[in-house]
This record gives C-alpha cells, structure tokens and sequence, in this order.
C-alpha cells in the first residue's frame, strides 16, 4: 500500500465529515436568494485551500458570484505550472419531494454520499484538494507549480469567467489546465475525456393572434400557435437521417476519423445495460453512429421545455395564441456558436408556417473543447490512472458543456480532465451522489496525476 | 311601434338592472368552489321564472348542478309545445387581470354590458324570459305551450342532461326545442343556425423514460418527450390538404351540396374585416374552402395546450422524460364520436416514434348536431328575425358545439337556433360583453319567435 493509499484509509472518517459540511451549504448560484450561501461555500473553500497549504484569495468580477483562487509555486521553473479548475456552484434542487433525503443534508447510505453537489462538483474538487493536502503535508512539496480556481457560475455559464480570466491572466498563467469536473464509463472502466461538446441555449416564441380564440368558434379556420410551433419544431431533425436539418449545421463538424471510430468501438459499449440504467426501451440518433459516438462526436438538438394554452385540469376549448420553447444545441469540434447563430435564426424565419411571428432570443453559447489524443498531458493523466485503477484508461468525449474551451484560448494551455463522477450519480437530479470508493480512489489518483504531470521532463514537453 | 317595442324601451333600465344582478353571481361549474354560486345562481332564476308567470321548480341530478325548469301550459293542445333551452353556469373568469372590470361586477360602458356570462349565456336567457314576462303581463297568455329548461353544465360538457332528460322524460316533452345560446354574424346582419359541431376531448401523453435526462451527457442519442410528442402532433394535419391525416375521418362527413355553397358564398364574408377583428395576419384551414365552410361545415382539430420540460426563467438542460398535450377535433354531421374514437387512439399507437409509450385519455365526447335548412320550424324562426330585424336572416352554420344533439335525440324533436351573441363578444375570454342594442332587439324578436311557432297550423306542422 502507498502512502496516500494509506492517508485515504486511515483519514476516511475526517475526509467524509469534512466533505458533507460543504455538501451542507446549497450554493445554488442561480438562485438569487441563495448569494449569501455562495459567500458562505467560497468562505469555506478559501478556509480548506488555506489549510491545505495554499496561498488562497477570493476572486470576484462584478455582476458575478466568488471563485476561490489558492497557488503554491515551490517547485521551481524547471517544474510545469498547472492550473486546477472546478466549481464550487451547484445546480437547483428541485423536484424536491423527489429526494429520498433533503438535498442539503448530505446523508451516506451503502456505497454513496447523497447531497446536491456531491458528485457535481464538489467532491471532485475535495478530492484534488485532499491529495494536495495530504502531499504538502508530508513531502513539504508538490511535484508540480500548482493554482487552483474554482468558480462560481458554471452550472449558469460561466458568465464573467473570461473576464476573470483576462484581469488576472499573470495570476492564472499556466502550461496546463487539469479540468475537474468529468467523469468515467464506470467505476471498475477508468477513462479519460479528450473533449467536452459546445452548447447553445435558445428560446423560440411562437404568436399567431394576439389572444387565445375559441375553438369551437374559430377552429379550423385561423393559426393555432401551439401547432405552429409543433410543426417548427418537427422539421428541426431529419427523420431519416437523425441530423438537424438546418442547412449548413454540419459544415465545420470535424468528421471521426478512422482511428477515433475504433476506439470507441474497443469500449463494447454495453447499449442493454445503459438503457436499464436509464429506463428506456429504445435509443435513438443520428444514423451511422453508436451511442456514444453520438453523446461525445456529433451535434445534437434537444426540446428542453415547451409551453403553451390551457395546461391545467380538466378542458378548455381555445387555440392558443402563443406558443413557447426553449431548445439546447449541443455543438462538437469545430463548430462556432457565432457562425451557427444566424444559421438558425434565418431556418426559424424560413420554416415558420405563414400567418405566425416567431422571434428566437439566443440566451448563451459555449464552444466546444477538444485536446488531441495523443497530447503528451493526456498520457501522463493515462498513466496517472492506470496506477490507481490497476488497468490503462480508455478515452471519452464528453457530452456535456463547460467553459474549458475558454480557459484553454484565454490562457494559452490545453486542458486534460481527470474526474470520477458516474453515469449514475444523478448530477442535476434529484438524489445526485457520489460514488465513495471512485472517491477515494480519485483521491490516491489526483496525487499521481500530479506526479505524472511533474516528472522529468515534463515541462520542457508540456511547453512545446 | 309594436307593444313589445315600447316594453324594451320603458323598461330598458329595470331590465339593465336585473340582468346585472345575475351577471353579479360567479356561477363557475367547473370550479368546486363555486358550488354555492351555482345553487345561488338557480335560485335567483327560479324566482325570475316564477315572477314571470311560469310554474318553476329546480331539477338536479346527482353529481351535478341545478338546472331550473319552469313551465306555461295553457295554450292548449292545437298549439306546438316548445321546450326553450340555455344555461346558467359560466366560464372561469381567468386571465383576471386581463379584465378592465371585474368580471363579475357587472359595468355597461357605450354600448356594451361587460361580465362575465353577460353574452353566453345569460344574457340571452334573460331576453328569453323578458318576452315570456311581457307576453303574460300584457296578454295573459302565450301562443304556445312553453317549457324552459335552462342548465348548469354547459361549459362543462353538460354531463349529466341525458339522465336528467331521461328522469324527466314527460316533464319534458316537446314538438321543437329553441336554444337560446348561439349568435349572429353581425349586429346589422341577423343569422340563424342551424347546424353545431361536435367535440371529441383529449389529453394525450408521451413518456420517454422515467426521469428528465442531462442533454450534455445523453443528448443526440436518447428520446426526447418532447421531441416525440411535437414530431406525432405535426403529422396529425396534413401540411398540403389541411386534412386531419386520421385514416377515415371524413367516411361520415356529409358534403357540402351546391346549395349549402352558394348560402355561404351569399354572405360575402369580410376576410379582411375578421382577420383585422381577431388581430390575425393569416387565415389557413382545409384546401378547397372557405372560412366560414371551415368552420361551420368542414372537421378540425385543434391542439388546446401543451406543456413538458423545463419552463421557467432561464436555462436548463434537460432531456424530458414526459410530454403533454390536450386536443380536441370538432365533428360535423354525420361524424360519431363512438366510431372516431377507436380511429385516433389507433393512429397514436401507429404513428408514435419507436422508444415512447403514448397514452389516450379521452376526456368527452358530443355529437355534431344538424337541422335541415328548410325545417318548417326554421322558417318560424327567420320569420320572426325578419320582423325584428327589417331583413331576413342568413343561415348559419356554428362552431362550437353544446349538447343540442343530446337534447333532440333524447326527446325527439328538432332544434332551431335563436340567439344574439356577437363575434366579437369576447365569449370564454376576458371582458366579455353583451351588445345591448342586440340583446333589447332580441326580447322583441323571442316573442315573435312564440308568435311564429304559435301560429295557426304551426303545431300540426311541427308534428309531422
């Protein structure tokens, strides 16, 4: 048993205790009501990074909620500088009544930590803090200049993070950004994420009448915005080929090549086993692809939300006059929000059904991060992982969105990932937990990511 | 100028205040709340029968609200029996604060009383009972023997009047029945109905998995309710015909006859002058017809609301697990709810996209009612319109739908139509009103109405 293996049996109870206390703060970031808790979750984390042996400052940008900044740069320049990012924000709680226990009261049963945020992301950044703890405390060093920063905004996009990144670019210079907030295929399936897909959030607003009409009286005869907007957003995907059919989408879609294709097909992705995971009957998606080529290589459109007319008990007899959606594009390598934008919102002004105004309010946009393969910082989080796991991570491309595309253009550094949260955990649902044994392996693994990435030679290579 | 012409004019403020009155009672029978207005809403009716001259009682049928019956028989039996028809309960008053006066504190601002229920359909019940009162005040009698049956469901689905007409089957029984609770083209151009579309109510539900999914880590390869929900509900007409694509829909419709084309194509309707009232920039509807054939003589269906996801302020993104629409189709003769039915439940299971499970809730169901144009009771009717009006009315065919069918089925008489409502009466909407220079001509014309049904030989000619 290693050092830090024996840190994580001997301080389990410490480190859990530890853990739920955060997990107790609902720093729910986008919630107004909830910005003293945000204050009271930074003030917590400044607390643990000082305790862990950094030199930790809040960082704020107006309009914004506090990221917790920490560094120590004892390792000298021969040393590479790498930059921790995660987030210390949580999603909403709701459904409520659909915990099996309060949200913010971080309850353990069997296996997991149940708690809002436990998995997303706070426990993966009390991981890495943990190792970080543990190595200052015992080697008097880490192997590698280390800054942390752990934001405030993500799970409402990132709003002032560039801005962030811009006042404080000497603060935050780095050679590499070791992303924690992914995950893995499993917890015996170690992995390791090469990219994050981009994103664009919509809202569309379909009027036909500025009233809703009767009916009866007028039924048949006049524009009914609700299927106006049904009809919209039918023609959104192909029906043959599962592509989003707006005219130019896939132009700048960086094709899998051969290689990639393989990869994911060593995964023998287990399509039986995700879908009684999720409970559902059937997948589906763009034709030619596998399910996790499609989650992690290609563009996709979700309906996120839809509303219009009578949606309360028993009838009403009207035709709605207005009709209202709010819809996700999920963008992968090298797709550019800004280019896609006008693309489709000049589709919604061509495809409306006449006699209807559709107005398409763009809420925000993320571009998608991708770091190659064989990028040499991938390889030592590879082998960082195949000592914790005792087996070599396969890659993944991760469907979801972050900012790390604008980490990595703002800073000049490519991001690797290295996260343990499972497909199960229940992020952004109700009763999100944490996986404890991927935990505390995340914990000995964080400490080899940090050998990994400061041995011999490294900086000279991350430098290049 | 006729006696009951110089009644509505010396009379005019006691009946303003009167009606009023009524309009003050919140008779909502869709809202339990209201439970005790519907009670105090009959029994404010029953007074007025009684005050006119007429033999009222309450009629109620279990689980369902008070309908008040009062009677005149003592015209003898060579004069028709007619049974007149209305409702008392309203429709909920919501959206509240889109009203300029409370909806229930009845105002008359120009021309116009405005409450809720002032036109549908108390007003028109009123005008009724007005004539009836003048008629037994000023001659003693009537020239028919009348039966008034006004109800307390009709915005609701009138649920229970098939037991109530089968309790009192003889109580009931009449040569035609008068509905007073259908309208006019226009002020200046008096209409006569002889047609209502029937109703078929439904909610439909789409579930895709038992919880909302994170669009990042599962968009692109996994259902999306909503997506399923909008892609069934866009094949439901066809774009090219405006057909409703239920295979074998229109096997009962009965086809418009050359004659029933020309009636419509006589009325000259003011496309422009209807959009401009509605506020639409567009009419749209079957290919082949025109607005008022669409609406009075051609099927429709109509999505009434639709909701699903994620629809509060903001973002999120999720995939939803579940969708829900409400729908209705209004039926023309010859079309069966009971045969309907079965067709559309069938073409849901068909057509839904693989990897959702679709479920039908049938809510109600009312057959299309239809009474021959030159049915010798219409003739009554036009005659007395022409008197009032100085110019014979057009026919009409109506949208809406109410439980007239139920009403000459179960007592085997036909239905002919009377009554004022405007287009734009605002009827189920915020600040409904009542044009009183139509509802004053009105009371004359529901007594030349009796004169007409009353007239010599009229009784024979309606039992054939």
């Amino acid at each position: 048993m290693s050092d830090i293996e024996r840190f994580v049996v001997h301080d389990r109870e410490r480190l859990l205790a530890e853990l739920m206390q955060w997990c107790a703060i609902p720093s729910v970031g986008t919630d107004p009501a909830h910005a003293a808790d945000m204050q009271r979750s930074a003030q917590w984390l400044l607390a643990l990074m000082s305790d862990a042996g950094l030199d930790a400052q809040i960082l704020q940008m107006p309009g914004g909620h506090p990221a917790v900044y920490g560094a120590w740069l004892g390792a000298g320049t021969d040393a590479p500088t790498v930059l921790l990012y995660g987030h210390h924000d949580v999603q909403p709680a709701d459904v409520l009544d659909a915990w099996e226990s309060a949200p913010f009261a971080p309850e353990i049963r069997g296996d997991h930590l149940y708690a809002r945020g436990a998995s997303d992301d706070k426990g993966q950044v009390h991981l890495q803090l943990a190792a970080v703890r543990h190595l200052l405390a015992t080697d008097g060093r880490l192997p590698v200049n280390l800054k942390v920063l752990i934001e405030g905004e993500e799970e409402a996009g990132s709003t002032t993070i560039v801005a962030m990144l811009r006042a404080h670019a000497e603060l935050l210079a780095c050679d590499v950004i070791l992303v924690s907030d992914t995950g893995m295929y499993a917890a015996d399936l170690p992995s390791l994420v090469v990219s994050m897909r981009g994103l664009m959030y919509f809202e569309l607003s379909v009027r036909t009448c500025p009233t809703d009409l009767h009916s009866g009286a007028f039924g048949g005869a006049v524009p009914n915005a609700a299927g106006v907007l049904t009809g919209l957003l039918a023609k959104l995907v192909d029906a043959k080929s599962g592509r989003i059919a707006i005219p130019g989408w896939y132009d700048d879609v960086r094709p899998m090549d051969a290689r990639e294709r393989r990869s994911y097909a060593s995964l023998h992705f287990d399509t039986d086993g995700f879908m009684r995971l999720l409970g559902l009957s059937q997948l589906c998606g763009e034709r030619g692809y596998g399910t996790l080529e499609r989650v992690g290589s290609r563009p996709s459109v979700d309906i996120n939300g839809i509303w219009s007319g009578y949606t309360g008990p028993g009838s009403k007899t009207i035709i709605p006059g207005r009709a209202d959606a709010k819809l996700s594009f999920r963008l992968v390598a090298h797709q550019d929000p800004n280019r896609l934008r006008p693309l489709f919102e000049q589709w919604v002004e061509r495809e409306v059904a006449p006699g209807a105004q559709a107005t398409v309010h763009y809420h925000s946009g993320v571009r998608p991060a991708d770091t190659p393969l064989d990028y040499i910082g991938n390889r030592a989080v590879a082998r960082a992982m195949e000592r914790a796991w005792g087996r070599p991570p396969l890659f993944a491309r991760e469907g979801g969105s972050g900012p790390e595309r604008s980490l990595s253009d703002e800073l000049g550094a490519p991001c690797v990932y290295f996260g343990v949260m499972l497909p199960d955990d229940h992020i952004h649902a109700p009763n999100e937990h944490l996986h404890l044994p991927s935990y505390f392996r995340g914990i000995c693994a964080a400490a080899y990511v940090l050998e990994e990435l400061g041995a011999t030679g490294m900086a000279a290579a991350l430098r290049q």
